[in-house]
């Protein structure tokens, strides 16, 4: 049994065929379809539409579409731009827009309807390739063939010109996704010479002080530039404007700018732009660009992202039933090794929370941390096949905590901001969860400091009054049971800090221990028995006389209803099925999670999702219920995990550019998948367990980076043998729901025998 | 005779006494009264009013009142800012001002009418004294005694309160000098704990893309804290506002903010506040503090600065006919002492023109160069009273041609920033002076290569045109003539620069000098015989057919006519008198200058002066004729510039408020001052003569650099003895109407017989 998969994995080296970047790009995924490495600095990637955020002073829900600047159904492009999130349901970034084009020179984007009046163009899915570090396409108006590739650092395009003549660059700083009127602060741009370009793009977005600088090394000599300022003229900026300054004038600023830059061009001839990017100066960019790029040769870098792929794509070898398994598990793998993003010049300085710039000595410095959402199974699946990142991710964490005037964990930070998205301080299971796993290259007492400090910040979303009366009282928050809930999960997270062995704390470890294993049953102060709901509760005690257990608005909650919601005790689910009535009456309820009917008036509330992601009333597309499946394990009825588990690997994944049910939320979808794929689960990260479920491989190799091998493997696996009769830990018989964090990293094989 | 100035030296060791800093903050002098050292990075000074620079799209005239934030004839103070220019006729700067009140919060400024509706208070002179270091003034709607202090890069404020009460300290990231509605690009605060404070403002203003950092440090700990957004509300900066962030939130951040720190104060307490500015960060503010200002003692601080003042001034020790010429002299010396200012931090670091951070290694890095202006007196005076500093700020040009995308050296430089004020590359012959007059610290090569790649940037201002058909045509720029008349000043600059001895040159010096020495007679192409006038001159080579020589606006000239501007031929005034007709002709046409009436029609079109900034025609209160007095010396005239020098010295420069006739434009007017005071003045600066004129000291001792002493004395002095009968240097007749620099800086004693 174990030879064989290993003969497969020498045969099938290829493992980026598996990967569609396109899977996600459609509807409500909110991938992106271009070029980047692994947790690259560099997302470069299409936009297809330009959307902005509000408009009159109203927000506009359609942006919402364009969280990755990308929309499968769009029949345009209007450029590439550098930076990109994957998955997220509210955004940001897009910024350094580059776009080719030829004949009469075009400085607006045109509109979808009519991309022959802009510089966007045309393009067909006929004519576009996806693959992890490559993206192709042809831009049908411009009859140019664009291939985009990246470093770490560095964004490459390269352009073939199938028609000679008139060619142009389009340099559109304001370009943004989710922007609108007054988002670019400024923007700055100089050509330093006829091939260099530099300048920075600073904004007030989901990130409030936010400046991204660039580098652009052109691989031909501009002939002719020029910028348009579009703002609004203003009295004192034609003032001492004793020269023309639009055309090859070397320097441009403002909010409204674009540039172009003009190329003579013949048939078949190819012009590469490398574009690098610096959280610290335009010095930074440079020095990154000749680090990572120092000549214009697109094949190298493309082979080099590749190669940096299949690494780490390979750190798990799986064999599958079918294809579409194949493809779904190495795109989720791909998407799940897309965040967060190094941030950090090559030279190891960085822009930090304060605005300055540090130096980092013994970490890598990460950024986007979607955390509301990661926490859950993405940082979990790190602790096993990324521990070298996890320990940076977490140091990163803590470089924020050093910086915050609010002497904060990050909540939902990305480019040296926090933006304060979601709930809760899940930074704290992040780390307890290495902290206990033993991650080596973390501060245990450091990173316990961090994590009481920020859960005892009373100002923050009602923690004083939970502090205080042992819940966030209705009257603070709208949501305040799931900010109950929340906290809870993560208090119980520092008491295990505290309990990790080899920790010489500076702090009395009872008094913590006692204080935050206290707060972790605060869920209880928010169970009403008179419901079997969790329910908003008043400052005075009482609960709120009006509530709806179906409604995701208005009710207590964020991203979830009473019912979904009311099953997050992630660290104490045998305390929630006691309160719940006992194993049976905890089962008829998840069963009946799974198969009621939910109105459609419901769904039409529920955010960031399509209609495919729930099943009865359990929402798969959000994430607050993404350890629900499990806890029927907790109620003696594995069965139940497994065939549910196996149902929503079925049919909440489809390899197909509207495959995901809902956002990927910066690969917490996607690590869902992974291990529930390899068969087990993390329901509460901070406890070194994984719950048991039903793998969908036929076999997984986990290569750690400790140099052994962790196998999974199934017997008698098909598409309907779902159910588990045993399985085996290294040839033994396991008697209980879960294996161990240490079990895994210490190798072995773990056997699954299916029916 | 040497040895009764030692004794009246000796005598008179307090130099301060004689500054009055209030001269020229009335009307059109636009000095700040506030408190600085020596070429200060930070002048901390009242604002007195806030007029927006313009208001519904249309320029307000009535902004250029406050150039300096301060006019003498208003009624109440708004607040101290920490930057301001000494003397300008264009503004920016303003920035970080605080104001301390007591009672109910205010968070406006109010209104000069009412100042009981804002923060803003009434004062009045009897209850204010500003002196070299030191300002204080009784806030008299808040009862509070402030005092100024600073060092090089830190502001000190101490603020009595003789109430106890309610008391605030305002901190308005709003305000701003030439402020208009989208000037703030970004404000940032940070409440880093209960005394710091950190953050910057970001403008787009005179200086484009501009950011100044700042800490502050209170000697009390804040009570509460809070920051209002006067912005108008957006749809997304709400979105996740789950907490409070007004009121001691310690992160603020947007353009239009303002900021509260309050506290109870007893009768007669007094809080102490320290604002460090940086231009390279908030961490370059704290550290600059530290090194600076390490602990809030007032007292230590402003005796500092007053040591400093002391020895900056005591460079020149006079003895004058009365007192006010005291005055006059040692508050012109203070306000040549102003700018430029030191822009680097303590560790060396600062923020360069191409927006990177740089550290200096050799050098000290200054900023605010306004060469249109300076180039005349007052860096020539430099290259005798300050010639370590005058070495800097060479090498600070020299790095700002190493930033320039341009490859242009200097011509309004401020805080990072090109401004591209007023006409000409008076960078050069700064350069020039220093290089021909050997200060030590340049490289030569370099300065010319700088020198001379900025003298051929063709698309700079007509340099094209001006290249081939030797001027500058009147369809190019509204200022044709002056255009031409300075490139051809500043070309003779570079030839200068070639025939210096000892400078082993990579160019091909004949070249260079046949280039530049051509097109230093290019003056000559704009004269037109005709009229015996300067003209504006066309492509083609006809002269402008209508043309008023009186008029200053529309003909060709800027900030002059053609009256004055016709004898701008600095470098070569026998080459004007030939074409003039001959000396007798000449010194006719300059008697005419003085004595003809210039109808107030044209007065009223001269900017930046008052009307007692003329005499006839002559405009003293603009630069361009500053050099005309002494050209009587090259027609064989000189008691007609002894004549008029000293009734210049008499008349435009009187001890008051209102006492200069013109902007002092960063020292040019005060410059010209202290050099006509000597007895000698530099015609054309890139030269080493220094013209004689009629000194107004008794005696000066001037210690020099290099530990010499050169000594101006006088015999028979007295205010109607004007006429220099003979000069003796070191005992010796002078035949000539010059002396040498080196003859000044060998020591020595030059001795004028008055009668």
């Amino acid at each position: 049994m174990s030879f064989l998969p290993f003969l497969l994995q020498a045969q099938d080296n290829d493992l980026l065929k598996y990967v569609n970047p396109l899977i996600g790009s459609d509807r409500m995924g909110h991938t992106y379809p271009g070029a980047t490495v692994p947790f690259g600095m560099v997302q470069l990637s299409p936009d297809t539409d330009t959307i902005p955020y509000e408009m009159n002073g109203k927000y506009n829900k359609d942006v919402y579409k364009y969280c990755a600047g990308y929309q499968y159904g769009d029949k345009t492009i209007v450029g590439f731009s550098h930076t990109h999130f994957s998955g997220t349901g509210h955004s940001d970034l897009g910024d350094i827009l580059l776009m080719p084009t030829t004949g009469a020179l075009q400085l607006n984007p045109g509109t979808a309807a009519a991309s022959e009046k802009g510089f966007r163009s045309l393009f067909s899915h006929e004519n576009e390739k996806a693959s992890p570090g490559y993206y192709s396409v042809l831009l049908e108006d411009h009859d140019i063939f664009a291939e985009l590739t990246a470093t770490p650092r560095v964004g490459v395009h390269r352009y073939t010109f199938n028609q000679g003549g008139d060619a142009h660059l389009i340099l559109d700083m304001m370009h943004g996704i989710y922007n609108y009127d007054d988002k670019n602060v400024w923007t700055f741009i100089r050509v330093e010479n006829d091939t260099l370009v530099t300048g920075f793009r600073q904004t007030n977005g989901w990130a409030r002080t936010r400046t991204v600088y660039f580098a652009i090394v052109f691989s031909k000599p501009v002939e002719s530039y020029g910028f348009v300022n579009n703002a609004p003229p203003q009295v004192y900026r034609g003032f001492w404007r004793r020269f023309d300054q639009r055309t090859n004038f070397p320097e441009a600023a403002g909010t409204q700018i674009r540039g172009h830059f003009d190329f003579s061009v013949s048939k078949g001839e190819q012009i590469t732009a490398r574009v690098a990017l610096s959280p610290v100066s335009t010095d930074g960019a440079v020095a990154n660009m000749l680090a990572e790029t120092p000549r214009s040769d697109f094949d190298t870098y493309k082979k080099n992202a590749e190669t940096m792929w299949q690494a780490e794509l390979g750190r798990v070898r799986v064999t599958m039933m079918n294809n579409d398994h194949m493809v779904n598990f190495y795109t989720a793998l791909y998407h799940a090794f897309l965040s967060p993003t190094i941030y950090m010049d090559n030279d190891s300085r960085y822009k930090g929370l304060d605005q300055n710039i540090h130096t980092t000595e013994k970490f890598e410095n990460y950024t986007t941390f979607s955390l509301w959402d990661t926490y859950r199974a993405l940082h979990p699946l790190f602790t096993i096949l990324q521990q070298k990142r996890t320990s940076d991710m977490v140091n990163s964490m803590l470089a924020h905590y050093d910086q915050s005037v609010h002497h904060m964990l990050p909540v939902w930070s990305h480019h040296a901001n926090e933006n304060w998205c979601m709930i809760g301080y899940h930074s704290v299971p992040v780390i307890a969860d290495a902290v206990v796993k033993g991650i080596p290259g973390i501060d245990y007492n450091r990173a316990l400091e961090a994590c009481v400090t920020t859960a005892r910040n009373g100002w923050y979303d009602g923690l004083d009054d939970y502090m205080r009366i042992g819940y966030v009282p209705d009257e603070r928050t709208g949501s305040s049971v799931s900010v109950t809930l929340e906290y809870a999960y993560d208090d119980w997270c520092i008491a295990q800090i505290v309990t990790t062995p080899d920790r010489a704390s500076p702090y009395q470890d009872t008094t913590i221990f006692t204080e935050f294993t206290s707060r972790s049953r605060n869920y209880r102060n928010v169970w009403d028995p008179s419901t079997g709901f969790m329910r908003p509760r008043k400052t005075d005690g009482s609960f709120r006389p009006e509530f709806d257990v179906l409604s995701t608005h208005g009710q207590g909650f964020i991203e979830g209803n009473a019912w979904n919601y009311s099953l997050y005790v992630p660290h104490e689910p045998e305390g929630l099925i006691e309160l719940m009535g006992g194993r049976k009456r905890f089962t008829e309820h998840l069963d009946s999670l799974f198969t009621m009917d939910l109105p459609d008036e419901f769904f039409a509330e529920t955010e960031d999702i399509t209609r495919e992601g729930i099943i009865g009333n359990y929402v798969h597309g959000n994430e607050p219920s993404h350890h629900v499946p499990y806890l029927y394990n907790y109620a003696g009825a594995p069965r139940k995990t497994q065939y549910w588990v196996r149902h929503i690997m079925d049919t909440k994944y489809l390899p197909a550019p509207d495959g995901l049910s809902g956002n990927d939320d910066c690969g917490q979808m996607s690590a869902w998948y992974i291990f529930s794929a390899l068969g087990f689960y993390p329901v509460a990260p901070g406890s070194d367990r994984y719950d048991l479920g039903s793998p969908l491989v036929k076999e997984a190799v986990i290569s750690l980076e400790n140099g052994k091998q962790f196998t999974v493997s199934t017997i008698n696996q098909s598409p309907e043998n779902v159910y588990v009769k045993k399985v085996e830990l290294n040839g033994k018989k396991l008697d209980r729901s879960w294996i161990a964090h240490d079990e895994i990293m210490e190798g072995g094989t773990l056997v699954f025998y299916m029916y």
